[in-house]
Order: structure tokens, then sequence, then C-alpha cells
């Protein structure tokens, strides 16, 4: 009779699951694709078998340069990400590209088949390009990216690009979890702009005006850089005008892109970003335990619903059944 | 000497606490626009002090019916409603607006300043209009949202519209914790129409189609009416196209809204939501009061940033420090 065995989709089989998970390491330190998006599915799907892949994989000791993209839909983010592609492909660097869509529980081709412009890298085997929905990982997004861009890490990309789709809140948790944050926005996009002040433009080390051959552009630069220059940090964001869809900018883009790469090594502002990002991982990590743990009961939450208990009572006697 | 007294912004005093909430809480039952704002901005600043105003607070037995809007920058959410307010009141029925800005930190007049169609309603006394940013609050937005509309409840609005700015995971959380949700959409932006297929469209309980004298119109309306037809809960979104600027299609939006409300009641659909959103208000707090406790130590996060130690093997340790 022949041993059992184990079968999944992507084909890797083997009699021990240890064995497996540890083959799948080597083989994305090996820079073998199918393996590398075998991982990051685990990583999506909060398959607890990622834990000892993770384990294993042991990032290169130079570390990849994370490059987070945000913006409105319609701010041309796609076709920013793949102009940088090639712009990094150009000097020769192997580059991945993480698609992140906090408000989507599908993955995979289904977006990608909507980014025609990554399809101009689809058979250049030095991009790697992977989108990532939230489908039950312990923690969310705000934990699965990071994991996922060690991954990408450990695989021994020394660029990867982390877009999110969406301008809320978890968007740019998810983009400024990078080493530098690029946020774009559109000439004469008042409500884009509005947001743009509010809460993103915080964590923008680049900013990127696309679509600079619309009217407006020349007033929304104005009004950004109004902004910038009430900043009070060391890093003041740049202000490029790009038309992602000709290229025009892009190299300024790069130029602008490299130059805040060099201020976080120099101003040791890399490793303080590091630990930072380290510590909201944890924490992500640890809401989504507590999260696993906790089951409301019917009757609290008809009481808290019909206005006969205080939602903060209601919240501390849950936390007293847990052991808190 | 005169008695201690104690003042804040608000031009409330007294000699004691306690009793400064109670008339508060009886202010707001009383109707008093001023000492509603006090509550919401305590409510808003993640202030202690609310939770003694928000146990006095009961709400009339029938309950508010509360309707959540949503969609991309630029759909026209203020437009729309602000064309629901003038509908309401036409009904004679007092409104309240909360704009909440999950990316903001700010509020109040800042932001409302901007919302232009606001200021028709700024002189009618039976409309009550407030923004919210995320400041400090136990439990972030997904948490203060719920006990901001019980507030606009006890004050006796019988509808209370909730509008969130941006497209994210956060603001569909924050719009369909609503009896009804709707979701905006404008004609020809592709990205928004991809937004509202993957996660914003799941939400959904009324579609609009807004901006509807763009020439796209009909392909949106025919995207949207191919992706209504896969639903399979009972209750199919309806498409409504509106131009909210002039009025048209408002009408009907109304009809679908109310006919929304009927069904809720009818199916006991609206108990079982009221019954999901209290459960979610405990679990948001539950986070908060969490986050409070978490301290993640520096050598901890050091250790997970240099890839020495798994995260996972970190959040449990820091579990236990907690005593989970």
């Amino acid at each position: 009779m022949p041993a059992l065995t184990t079968h999944d989709s992507s084909g890797v089989r083997g009699s021990s699951s240890a064995g497996q998970q540890s083959n799948l390491a080597e083989r994305v330190q090996a820079g073998e694709a199918r393996a590398l998006a075998r991982v990051i599915s685990m990583v999506e799907n909060g398959d607890s078998r990622v834990r000892s892949v993770l384990k294993e994989l042991r990032p290169p000791s130079t570390g990849a340069r994370v490059i987070g993209l945000t913006g409105a839909p319609g701010a041309g983010k796609s076709t920013v990400t793949s102009a940088l592609v090639t712009a990094f492909r150009a000097r020769d660097i192997r580059t991945a590209v993480l698609a992140v869509d906090p408000t989507s529980p599908f993955s995979g081709g289904a977006l990608l088949g909507d980014r025609v412009r990554m399809q101009d890298h689809a058979t250049d085997p030095g991009v790697f390009i992977r989108s990532m929905g939230s489908r039950g990982q312990l923690g969310g997004l705000a934990a699965a990216t990071p994991q996922a861009v060690r991954v990408l890490e450990a695989a021994g990309y020394p660029v990867i690009l982390v877009e999110t789709v969406g301008v809320g809140q978890a968007e740019v948790e998810i983009a400024s979890a990078a080493d530098t944050t690029v946020v774009l926005v559109v000439p004469g996009m008042g409500d884009s702009i509005q947001a743009a002040k509010a809460g993103v433009l915080e964590v923008a080390d680049v900013l990127v005006v696309n679509k600079a051959d619309r009217p407006d552009t020349q007033a929304t630069v104005r009004d950004l850089r109004s902004m910038v220059a009430l900043a009070t940090a060391d890093w003041k964001p740049p202000i490029v005008t790009t038309v992602a869809t000709s290229g025009a900018g892009v190299d300024e883009l790069v130029g602008q892109l490299d130059r805040h790469w060099s201020w976080l090594e120099s101003s040791g502002e890399r490793d303080r970003r590091r630990l930072a990002r380290a510590r909201d991982e944890v924490i992500a990590l640890v809401f989504g335990m507590v999260r696993e743990r906790l089951a409301v009961p019917d009757e609290l939450a008809a009481r808290v619903a019909d206005g006969q208990l205080d939602v903060h009572e209601a919240a501390a006697e849950l936390l007293t059944t847990i052991g808190l």
C-alpha cells in the first residue's frame, strides 16, 4: 500500500507536516515564486502552519527597502506602482509588489485581473506581484501585511512595494508600515486633498500629484506646499508631479525615494520605524488573540441593545470573564 | 467667600461633578443643542465622565431610525445627506446628522466649514449637525459612533443620518452600524465601483448612483444590477439614480429608505442588527481597555524587529504578562 500523502492546491506533497513547512521555507529562500505565493496565501488565510515557516525564514542582514503607496481611488496607484517597478528593474533590482485591499475578502487573480498596468511585468522573473485581501487573519491586515513583507524580504527582494486600495484609517496604517510612505493625490479632487490634509498627509514621506497634465495641478501643488510648510518634523515631504501613464516625473520620484532612503539610514529613523512597526505588529496579533477568546453572550448583548446595561459595564464584565 | 465652582467651555458650572453630569443628561433629553454638543464632545474625547451621562440617558421606547451613508470621496455624500435632511424636514421630522471622519483627528467647525451644503440647515432648530473625528476614544470610532448615536437618540431625534468620509474598512464598519446603509457611487469611477464590488457592496441596503446626469450612468447601473442579482439575502438592494444637487431622484431614494425600514420591522432583522451592533460595540470597548493595559516593552519589540523572536511568540508572551 502506498504511504499516506497530503495534497494541496500548490502541488506540494509530503508525509510529514513539519518537513513540508521546512521545505517551503527553503524553497522561499531559494526564490521559488510558487512557494512564495503559497506562504503568502497561508499568511492571508491565517493558516497557523505559517508560523513554523516564518520561524525558519531568516531575513537577509541588510533588510529590504519597503515602500508604501496610498491614495484615493482613481489617483493612479497601480500605474505609479508599475512605473516604479519599471524604474527599479532598469537598475536590475528584483522587485516585489504587494497590493493590499482592506475592503475586500478577495485576493489573487480576481483583483490582479483589474490591474492591467501590472501585466507589463507579468513575464519578468525579477518581479513578483501579489494581492492580498482580508480573510480571517488573526489581527487583520495590520498584522498580516508585515508578515507578508517579512516573507518577501526573506525571499531576497531588495525592494518591496506595498500598495493599499482605499483612503481610510486602515489603509493609512498599512501604507505607513513601510520605510517610505508615498501619498498620491490628483489635481482638483477636493475630497482627496481634504483626506490628505487630515490624516493621510501626516504619514507622507513623499507626496505625488499624479495626472499632472490636468488643469488644476499648480493649485493642488500650492495647496500641498502650504501644508508641508507647517510640518515641524526633520523631514519635509517633497512634492513630485507625475503623469505616470507617460512616465513623466517618475525619475524625479525615484530620486526623492532614494533621498528619503539615505535620510532614513543617516538619521537613525529607519531603526526607530522598524521598532515602532514591530510593536504595532505584536499589538495587532494580541488583539487577534483576545478576539478569538472573546464571545459576547447573547444575554449581555441584548441588555446593551435594550439600554438596560451600560456598554462600559458590559465590557468590564466581559474582561473579567476572560480573566483580565 | 464664594463657593468653589468648576467651569468648562460650554459654560456649564456647578459645585458637584455628579450633579453636573446629571444636569447635562436632563438638558440633552430636553433637547438642548448645546448640552447635546457637549456630550458628543465628551464621547469624542474619550472623557470618562460621559459614562455617567450615558447611564442616565434613557432612549425613547420606539428608538431612532439610523441611516448610514458611505461612498468614495467625490461621490456627493454631503449633498445627498443634505437632500435627505430637506426631505425629512418636509415631513416635519427632527433630524440629526453625524459626520464621522476616521482619517481625521479634527472635528467640529474645521470639517463642517467644508460642508457648504449643510449650511442650508444651519438656522433650522429641528436639525442638529455634528462632525466627529478620531481622537483618543477608547475603542476608536467603532465604539464612539454608537455612543454618539445613543446620545442623539436619547435627545429625541427620530431620524439620525451617519455619514462617513472615506471608503476603507473602518468607514464601512461605521456606516454599516446603522439600521439602513446607503452606499453611494458615481458613474464612471472605476475604482469606486471596484470598491463597491468588493467590500462595500456587501453592506449596502440601498445603492445610489449619484451625479446621474453623467454619461456613464446607465453602464454603472447595469454593472451594479448584475452584482445585486447575485445576492442571496432576503433583501435585494434597490439601485436609485440621483442628481442630489438638483434634487432629482431624492423622492425615490426616500421611498426606498421607507421600504427598507418597513422590511426591517416586519422581518425581525432590525432586532438582529441591533443585537449584532451591541456586540460589536462591547468588543470595540474591550479592545480599547486591553490596549490601555498593553505596553510592548522596548526589548520585546527589538527582538521582533531583529527577527530574533517570532511575532506570535512575542504576542503570547505579552498576553501572559497582562494576565491572559
